[in-house]
């Protein structure tokens, strides 16, 4: 029997976790593997000195998380030519370049698949799509802590912040939520997922980003009325031979695979023309989920794969791709208000799709859903509209994502 | 450069699209696999000659389908040494044991994900979460024939046989759908995930199966108003020890996971204490959807795993397992029925969850639904209430699906 020493770096909920899993499924992964894991070392801030674990170990699971000193261990596990298995979307999209070269240069596996999407094998199926298919695009829902608040909001009417309050008290937002609700988490595991299917060299900086705390209930319940529902949907796609990376509120059409992911999930949609699209979806990450994901990159790591992978290249990303788009626009009730903003949207290209009025009078407020443009069109039509005397309050938008067979 | 010489046997619509996707993307899986795939010879019913071929190949494409000569065939290739990848459910589910068995002895691979769920990554998925976790069952909507006429129904309110003459016309369904509509279909695809999830040995006459044939859309409209869906699904699952595969239709709450796959699409959940549960959704089998995971496992096999899987165990079959159900019954509109009827549930230990009358006098109708019970116990309690004189006509019940979180 051959072991397969691992390293801990870091013993809290998910290193606890992983450490069980190991001991338990050990003659399973032996069976599929022919080697047997144990864990060699862990550290803790009060435990184990990293050099020794390093010295010791085969592979380095890393579950600090953050920049530093996460960072400067990676690098000097991987020079020294040891596989890493981290979950550390953080140090990934920062320094990703870094930690992917150095991989390379030691000829060791870097794995991540606990980075992206909680327990869903979205690193795993795009890799494996990759070979047998060209990825066009990938559409995800990467944050459970957003998807559970805005899934609230549709249920019970109520307002973000007390559905982040609510999401606070259950555990799946944390005490401050800022890198949840302003879609920076999920920036930066768009910006893994887009290295990953489009070999693009991207850093979190070049992914635009937009969170939810500007979400009204209203907002939700027109949409509701249009059969639309609302979720923080991260994208990557190709356009123009670019790569365009954006997370953003966007309406769902009922028929969308994401449109019913609901609560803390997670889900992801890989489209190809080839496949036509795959959907993933799970539990975003808990403690067990996460060691579970941890363990699957171990076990892989311990088969490596035939080449590895060659270098990513720099890309061009494009800002100002097409969308079609939710407007709300507070209005006054007096004829011809629709007509001049018809035509402010016309002289954009910006083709309406549908409009409800509401309400009366000094209440009457109107949601337009248009066809997809070019957002800085749509976007200079909305700065026409905004100073038109008529306008009770500045406009709203949101984006909005066709289904995939329309 | 190394080259990986691909025969091919049949080359109908998927064959085509599978000659064409490999040159399209030899360039790309050279990089992946360090070598590039050619096509070293084609056999259809009207040219090539297969043992020719066999010489020429490092692995042989079966896209043939049926029993014979599809298994001579792949026994002489994998007898040869040869890796083979199968789209054939048939001759996985008839003679797996003597395939599998013929390839552990030669030390080659047998590939088979397009035989399962279309373009949707089940067999690929299931294997890698093996290693890191025990999967308690899997849930699936495997039959994209049924899950269309089922949808349709749903939508339309029109009957079985005009959704499936429907189906007909738009080429989901063959002229002949016998396979597709009475389950064995799904059976053939359950028993081989049943295989690979829990290493049973198990053949499709041990599958238990019901198809559609018998729904109404009655059945449907009652289900929609208690927040039912109804699918056809296949179940593999351990239970006390033994292993359950089978076949039904079932209704769904909304919650589940499998309840908004609509369509042609096949989907699948795995579920397991570590993982909680993943789900996987894409359109079910189409030309180049099909080529395209028949390229993955080309792929796959290229790169070969550390251990060779062991041999399959046989496994008990376990019948008699717990189901909720829903159960429908036209009764006379008179005092003391509903109390009759509950009591001969209670009697064999099965307790009710909802009831919905609808109708009055010789109109009136009872919509049941009962909380998880041994199936042979629901059955003896719908066979004494068949019996009772107030019944118009005889029961019908299906089984229903509970959440898997509540």
């Amino acid at each position: 029997m051959t072991s397969f020493r691992v390293g801990l770096l870091g013993h809290g909920t998910v290193g606890g976790a992983l450490h069980e899993l190991l001991d338990a499924r050990a003659g399973a992964i032996e069976a599929t593997t022919g080697r047997r894991p144990e864990v060699s070392g862990v550290l803790t801030r009060s435990h184990g000195d990293f050099q020794e674990i390093l010295a010791a170990s085969d592979l380095i699971v890393e579950l600090i998380g953050g920049l530093e000193p996460a960072r400067d261990y990676l690098l000097r596990a991987l020079r020294a030519g040891r596989h890493v298995v981290t979950a550390n979307k953080q140090v990934l999209a920062e320094h990703g370049d870094e930690l992917f070269a150095a991989a390379r240069e030691a000829g060791v596996e870097l794995r991540f698949e606990a980075a992206v999407g909680g327990v869903v094998p979205v690193i795993r199926v795009i890799h494996e799509t990759l070979a047998a298919a060209y990825i066009e695009r990938v559409h995800g829902i990467v944050n459970g802590t957003t998807n559970f608040i805005l899934t609230e909001m549709a249920r019970t009417g109520e307002s973000y912040a007390d559905a982040l309050r609510q999401a606070q008290e259950l555990g799946f937002a944390e005490a401050d939520p800022t890198d949840d609700v302003t879609g920076k988490d999920a920036a930066a595991k768009m910006a893994i997922v887009a290295r990953l299917a489009f070999g693009a060299r991207l850093t979190v900086d070049q992914v635009d980003y937009e969170g939810i705390e500007r979400i009204t209930p209203d907002d939700i319940e027109y949409a509701k009325e249009l059969g639309l529902s609302l979720k923080l949907i991260g994208t990557a796609e190709r356009v123009d031979g670019g790569v365009s990376v954006r997370v953003h509120p966007a309406f769902l059409y009922g028929a969308h695979p994401l449109a019913a992911v609901n609560g803390s999930f997670n889900a992801v949609t890989v489209e190809s023309t080839a496949i036509t699209e795959i959907t993933l979806s799970g539990p975003g990450a808990g403690g067990s989920q996460t060691a579970s994901a941890v363990l699957g990159d171990v076990i892989s790591a311990m088969i490596p794969p035939a080449v590895p992978p060659g270098p990513a290249a720099p890309v061009e990303p494009v800002t100002d791709v097409e969308s079609a788009f939710y407007l709300h626009l507070e209005v006054a009730d007096r004829p011809g208000v629709l007509a001049q903003i018809a035509e402010i949207l016309g002289l954009q290209g910006v083709s309406v799709k549908s409009v409800v009025q509401k309400g009366l009078g000094a209440d009457a407020r109107l949601t337009i859903v248009v066809h997809p443009a070019r957002e800085s069109r749509f976007l200079a039509a909305v700065g026409l509209i905004g100073r038109l005397d008529f306008l009770r309050v500045p406009p709203r938008w949101i984006r909005v994502i066709e289904e995939v067979f329309e």
